[in-house]
């Protein structure tokens, strides 16, 4: 099963060094997520040949330009390609109006349904699920109401043992997939573990963008697979970080470290960084499997995906 | 004197064939305008090397996302960059609220003055007069309120004939210059015509788009020596023109032969066209001192600023 995320745009909120403002995309198989929207979100979906039509929803992690700024010359760009399939935008509140005000301005009546679903910052939420995905918002502190994502596949369904398969009756296979004992027509019961063996655990992606260190955000980010974790400073400027509710890439790394988690993904880097080799090597100090993130690489987000170039 | 005008998108709505959508610099001098800035336009203005911090004065033709969705990136990265001097931002009155929403949403308190002027579009009305410049806005017609923008230059110094330099004293130069006979110490009184000769003739540059066409445009930007004017279509396509009040390269060129401007530079284009020459032709058809505009090229503005490419 194919689950992956490119990140679009690695660069905070001043665009340098060629690094774009912040914008990922989730890929689920066939469905496509967009994480962020900063200026020229669409221009850089086009580079990266993802088609707009399949993103079906867009998850904006708070309202400061570089993670927002792109979403209505996108949203104007699905209308203006015929879009007809709806679209859900889950944001801070304040984005409704910000759009509503714009598309009424410009005298635009959407083609397709947009869908806008406020996002608390108060406590984690589940924002969507669905017999794929479960979504929750990950509260961080950041100047603004800010939330991450956290994306968690649901479990595939049981594998049957080979040895046993023509011993259930074909109606009968979905339920035992499912994880139901296999009712015979006799009325004898065979455990579902003689039947199955336990899928491949689910993967799953944090997304945590724009965050001063968090207290319990370890704890709700625990074992993901792959954590993307803003590192806009390195140590050297963690009284910058703290004064503006970022984090360092020691403090990425550190909560990498604490979740347990597969690989991390740093990003967000501060434009006066033309070389982030320093941010690497401090945030692989603590936890060695961590990669920088580059604009329009495939991560793939699984057991076996840990940080690449790290030899995991 | 320096004037001139760079495109730095030429497309229409949809951003396609790799053309980016409205944004150009007027460059008079050492001082930058900005008209339009569609997403984007903060990138392009760095790929063409233009000081984001000269800009002055940004004004915005109407509400629709290709022509203004680049503002509030463009406003934010000069703030972010430090920017104290004032900017003048002159636009539809919707635009204020639009930014205030996005300004507060995002806690941001700019660090220089942004002084908004809202752009009627009932009657030509000056928007601006300086020693240098005078700013008319021109009511288009288009699916929302949108202006033209018509810019000429103030009639410089009247030069002084050589012959005679020598017999003005030199606290009286500047009168002379300025168009007043010389009275000397004696009371005799030369007329100012013996003394100095006609200065070059100001230039002039309009910029219209997006319009269908309007009975009176012809007269309000008669003898300009640059003429921007939209051309989304071709002649082929003059139901769509009508139908989203946009026109046809034949009839931004009826509008150049009309107002007998000097050169015509055509933009706007429909990402349908990848070849452009259909536009052109039928434009040089009717006004053959015309341009396609090309984005990061300069185009003088001024009495022998003819079309490039058409030896004029």
């Amino acid at each position: 099963m194919r689950f992956e995320v490119i990140p679009l745009g690695t660069g905070a909120a001043l665009p340098a060094q060629g690094r774009s403002p912040s914008a990922q995309v989730l890929r689920l198989e066939d469905a496509l997520y967009l994480i962020d929207c900063g200026e020229g979100t669409q221009e850089r979906l086009r580079m990266a040949g993802l088609s707009f039509m399949r993103i079906s929803r867009v998850f904006i992690s708070h309202l400061h330009g570089d993670h927002c700024f792109g979403i209505m010359g996108l949203l104007s760009t699905m209308h203006l390609l015929g879009r007809t399939r709806e679209l859900h935008l889950h944001g801070p509140q304040p984005l409704k109006a910000i759009i509503d005000l714009q598309l009424q301005a410009s005298g635009t009546w959407l083609r397709f349904p947009l869908h806008f679903h406020a996002v608390g910052d108060d406590a984690p939420q589940v924002l969507l699920e669905d017999e794929r995905l479960t979504v929750t918002s990950l509260p961080l502190r950041h100047r603004v109401p800010t939330t991450g994502f956290l994306f968690r596949q649901k479990p595939g369904p049981r594998p049957l043992r080979p040895e046993h398969v023509n011993s259930i009756p074909h109606y009968r296979r979905s339920a035992v997939k499912a994880g139901h004992d296999l009712v015979r027509d006799d009325g004898t019961v065979v455990p579902n573990a003689a039947l199955t063996t336990d899928p491949p655990p689910p993967a799953a992606y944090a997304y945590c963008s724009d965050t001063a260190p968090h207290p319990h955000l370890a704890s709700w980010v625990r074992g993901v697979d792959l954590l993307y974790h803003e590192a806009t400073f390195t140590t050297h400027l963690a009284a910058r970080a703290r004064e503006t509710l970022h984090s360092t890439a020691a403090q990425a790394a550190t909560v990498a470290r604490e979740a347990g988690v597969g690989a991390l993904l740093l990003g967000h880097f501060s434009s006066r960084y033309k070389d982030l080799t320093p941010l690497l090597d401090e945030a692989r100090a603590i936890f060695p499997d961590t990669a920088l993130s580059e604009e329009g690489r495939c991560y793939p987000i699984g057991p076996r995906s840990s940080a690449p170039g790290t030899g995991g």
